[in-house]
């Protein structure tokens, strides 16, 4: 077995995986690195596929390319954007069907459409729980594993070599507010049968502890709306548009006491495909984008602020978002010191978004309004989640993923801790090379 | 009206202010500065007055001493020592009576016996919700409010001269686990009501954001809990002794599982008062503190780790705290990668403490044990949480408390954003202190 | 005495404070809020000066202006812009004559020209080591100090009711390249005749040592500069335009081995100030503004890099200067990992300069350009050398100044460590407000 | 060509690699892990081979023991005690000669002489400049760089498989205070000459820029001792005892004005050393280490303070140490707000170390001594200098040597930065494994 690391071994984006065995090759994963893409804005979709490889937005898959008639499978691991955007500029020359859980398909459908790209490999879908033949040498197996957006499963190739397993995205979330826990029986049960590579999620591994339940934000949301209603404030939250989990316990957390409105392009996109799945019910939801409908609604609202629960885009401070407008002063909605601002996000730790956060928060600040932020909780677990899969899965090998060296050698110290030795058994890797995991130590 | 900064104004420590109305004197808390005890140890109890007030173990309270006479009331907030320690040095020459609400009054009365002191005030009880008088310009109301001991209210004088709040130590839980939440109608009718003076809780104000929920804690405690049964491993908790909200929301977590229990001196002093006021049921708990009981039953409980849930002292790495000699083989209890040791509690920033902490830690790590850490909540608002505070009291006058001036600046800094102005209406000090409320600016 | 507290005590920012004996006030610096000029940019200009209060980017004189007939001098004591900007907007109103230092009063009189305001007080210049008399009641005397810009004094008032000393900005540097050490004796003299007021420099005292000596600065800018030379690099350095120490080091440092080329039109004002009052030799040095010559000379130095060393604005990553050109590609001058680029400077901490300082560096990077950053020594001193102030000076009254509540309290605490007692001796103010030194305490 | 990374590959720490060229291997450093050393204390002595291997205290080095036949040369890089200290329990085994410069030389003598050792080797001394020959396939050479203790060169091995470099420690001084700076044109030689291996210092790689000259910490020294003597205050300096330069640096800071004092046993031991090879000038120094000669000084230079600049052990706050029994008040040296102590140091960031200073500090504030920490220049070279390294040397294959996982990730992270491609010329090793530089990637 060969893991080709192709991309997301020298930052945290832009994640791109091929898994050999015996000439056939799977794909997990495509996608973009974020901060590229926010400085390329709008331009990304007019860059073609060689000049948004050159620019560092999606990964240089050139290794694998060369060989594209061995491409069997194309998995995607779930709908976030660092592991998906790429689709449009580098799925076409692989003459194979994409596969990914019902959420994940429709967004990558989206992105395809957004991009106007020919993409005709076609999106075949497969639930968690269970398992499809990809082709002589490989089998996919979704396994339950929790993070922020929905349907994202543990990624098991089971192969004539041996079984892999791609954890990338992951936390271990014992109290999800969507969905069910992680199937630790499962992921024993892998490690019982052996698991000859996993590649393993290093986000934040380099940080001690774990990382909290998302019931936990939903108790921090409660808390802030209530204290927030007792003194019939307007309330606006923002948060990312893909975690329908965060999106539904802010509905929770309402508890029917306002009416809500979910504005900005992206809430609307991917709150409707999660209506479709039947992740979240936005039947007392107002959803809105346009932006005359939002100028009209939000004039409304201003007047009438206690009977509203208003969600909008812009948690990264992005200038053109519905909140970065509110606190311009760009719609007729005013905010004062009886408005309370929900930050129930992080702050992507670029520049460019700390100071967008920054100038949003000013704003807001300056009229007296109350800004609450990190009402959140991360994505990714950290070192004594790892150390539990590790534990778990048992893994003949470990290549740490989704992060630049310095993030992976954390993956990899805390692997030499639990009895893993460099090279031999634990391969911290760059984009562009390939582990061999039969080569003699 | 009066403010007498008498102690913990130049720390985190040695808590100890008193209220002037109309020439009366009400001392609210006389607490020890627990840096300084650690160093001294067993040796506190043999220092004089004098030498403890120059070793700076408890407040130099020379001001209010020479009007003695004047002294109406002692009132004890809540049981934590740097709050309750100085009793024994200090109460004595006071001739009024001590009033705490009836945990509280339990820590008070074992204090003043460990240190075996002649305290002849009597300590009076007044329970939550209650008013009592103290005297002709004093009366004494304990309102609802979270903390991390049991029965901390928020304290406040109706003098004759308007009204005092002194909210050290508080936190703003929406969902403690023990008890109600705090009594947000009532604290905003004594804004209503108007409030002269706001002594103000600044020990974390200098952090941004809010104090996470004791619920939170309970469900991280469940989820490392239930990973470790799972994986049938030896489970070893540690927490301050008088923490007993958390203490039942590990009761909760092992959830009749596994037998319990209780092992060291002041964890069996303080669940045991705690019991006797129905806040903990130790029906099922063997409670164990003498050392030849607590070896037989390591020795014992050695050998069948997976019936047994092990609650022990020793949070901050005290060297002969029982977890520290756990770790140190001392007892014939044998750890491995098998045991999981969850530290639910912060580490007290102090050097000695962080020594201690880390070389209990190292041994664990050291045999392969699996150490969680900072399983925890704190007990003190953050600067969301104050800034509430302020909104709901509206306080005429702020004097920021429990810190040093760098911290009380904190509170300041947040009392200036919210339209207050320094020396006029909102006042750092420093121990020794009167801040006159009437003084003109 | 009476210390008005104008601006800069809820900022590092807009320093103005005014000192007042029996009925005389005497104003020292007019700055601006440089971060909220950053975002006005070339609109400050046609701000009204109610409309530049209001934005917050001058300060706020209402109280002083109200008294304007009892002003009888204005000082600037240095040429730093957030203790100069605002006298275009603020100075016009008092009818007395401003006192600056000769570096200092050609600052003042471009400021006011490039605002194109009609400013008739007229700058009198006073050189350091000299006392003039302003009034009946005030005396001034600048004495020597070190600081990032040429002459920059202690500024002292001699006054009828005792001596008040001023120190923003100062650092202590025992080695300066520029000018002499600070005069020891001199400010112990005044210590030993008295002072009354000492209003302290907090802009770093938070931070606990010694801010190192410029001469250091010296070494590390020719280590660097040195091995850049002998790899046959080319060379661009960026600092303060302002900082003629730094600049003479950066001369001294090529020491005649390369032709010099100052590019961007802050520099050339500065260093051409610099140069009439022989505080820098620019008789080797190509001093280029205009895009014009610039673009011109940036095509022909970049065929012959080991002949020049050019030094540059934009070391905040602003977007219009010329280094920030330079990485985008928009000279004809081409840099690669053959060319080494010093930021001599630190990163003026507000999120817009850090996400400008990001972005160019990355572009520098990006073509493998050797980045150097912080090659620099701040100008303000930090808490060892505040306490040597405080003891050479031995003080009345210390009033903290130049930085918010936090900064002024770290200030506070140190005074308070040297024996002093808040609202008695130690005066922690805020905008607005007026220190009466003689109110009993 | 192979490398034995046997030590100091999991820590920064017990160092120790071989290089294997033709069955012939030479072993480069036989260090301690520190703080499990100041763990033992003085127990170390007594410990055996095996049990100071099993402690973690020395370096494992079965892999090279088990081959001790083909060992044909010990180079030991440089006099600290994690390069050195392991000689008397390692370095018997193998039947060859120790290789060192002469400082270096002494050192090790009297560690084997400390432990009572009967270590035959022999250690024979090769000058930095200079070059010989090990074995058939092996020449040494010593070449001239920079670091914290006198006679650290580069320590290259020519081999008849290329050339290897091994830079543990150093840093670029390119203003050394004694001795020259990096002999830059003998390294690019090498470089130009074609280096095969380069094991590299990474212990401080992970942070960004450029570590400073002891030339500036010079400065410092100068500076605070000249503040001091203009106060008439006594001074105490502490500094490693091996810091030959830097105790130079305070003689020169000094300047005859004083008389001087060096007290504690390792300041005399290293000191004399030092002198025995002109590394230093004790002539007019007072030289002392016995307990009662120590008193009796103490006692007579407490009444003469201002006549003395004493210099002394305690640098890390230990317990035992001068400067601690000072501060404890143990001698008749009486200490006030009249005195200096000067820590020319860096806290080694072990807990316990930090515990033990922070208490020292703590007894010396509390006299109101001015305490002047950080006085220090690193003895390791920072990110930018090892990229400078690595510019020069263009070596074909980089192994990050002397730290932790993430330590060694950073310099591999430069590397990459430089390049260099992960598993095929930047190798991420751990102690006990062997880096094999001909196996194809």
């Amino acid at each position: 077995m060969k893991v080709h690391t192709v991309g997301g071994y020298n930052e945290v984006g832009k994640n791109m995986t091929a898994i050999e065995v015996n000439g056939e090759i799977v794909i997990i994963d495509m996608g973009a690195d974020m901060e590229t893409v926010i400085e390329y804005e709008e331009e990304m979709e007019t860059l073609s596929t060689k000049e948004a490889i050159e620019a560092g937005a999606v990964p240089d898959d050139s290794d694998i390319h060369d060989r594209k008639d061995d491409v069997v499978a194309i998995v995607i691991s779930h709908g976030h954007l660092d592991h998906t955007l790429a689709v449009p500029k580098l799925a076409k020359v692989y003459d194979c069907p994409i596969y990914a859980t019902p959420f994940t398909k429709k967004i990558v459908e989206r992105i395809i459409k957004d991009d106007d790209a020919r993409v005709n490999n076609g999106v075949r879908t497969l639930k968690i729980g269970e398992t499809t033949t990809l082709s002589d040498h490989f089998e996919l197996e979704f396994v339950k594993i929790t993070h922020s957006i929905p349907h994202t499963p543990l990624t098991v190739l089971h192969t004539s070599d041996g079984t892999a397993v791609y954890s990338c995205d992951f936390k271990l979330d014992e109290e999800p507010t969507l969905g069910n826990k992680p199937d630790y029986e499962r992921i024993r049960e892998l490690g019982d049968e052996g698991v000859k590579a996993y590649i393993a999620d290093s986000t934040r591994t380099d940080q001690k502890g774990r990382t909290k339940s998302e019931h936990e934000t939903a108790i921090e949301l409660r808390s802030i709306i209530n204290r927030a209603y007792e003194d019939n404030e307007g309330v606006i939250v923002t948060t990312f548009s893909s975690h329908i989990a965060r999106l539904n316990n802010i509905l929770d957390a309402n508890d029917g006491r306002r009416k809500v409105a979910f504005i900005g392009r992206s809430l609307k996109e991917y709150t409707q495909s999660a209506q479709e799945l039947d992740l979240i019910d936005l039947s007392n939801v107002e959803v809105l984008s346009y932006y005359n409908e939002v100028e009209d609604f939000l004039r409304r609202a201003s007047k009438e602020k206690g009977d509203w629960l208003i969600v909008c885009t812009g948690n990264q401070g992005e200038p053109n978002a519905v909140l970065s407008r509110i606190a311009r002063g760009e719609y007729n909605y005013h905010i004062d010191e009886k408005d309370r601002v929900i930050f129930s996000s992080s702050t992507i730790p670029a520049p460019v978004n700390e100071a967008n956060r920054y100038k949003v928060e000013k704003l807001l600040r300056e009229r007296g309004t109350q800004v609450e932020v990190d009402v959140h909780s991360h994505g990714h677990g950290m070192r004594e989640d790892q150390r539990d899969m590790i534990r778990l899965l048992e893994p003949e090998h470990i290549v740490p993923a989704h992060g630049g060296t310095e993030k992976l050698a954390a993956t990899a110290s805390l692997a030499i801790d639990e009895g893993y030795v460099l090279e031999q058994n634990v391969h911290i890797s760059q984009n562009g090379n390939i582990v061999n995991l039969d080569r003699p130590a």
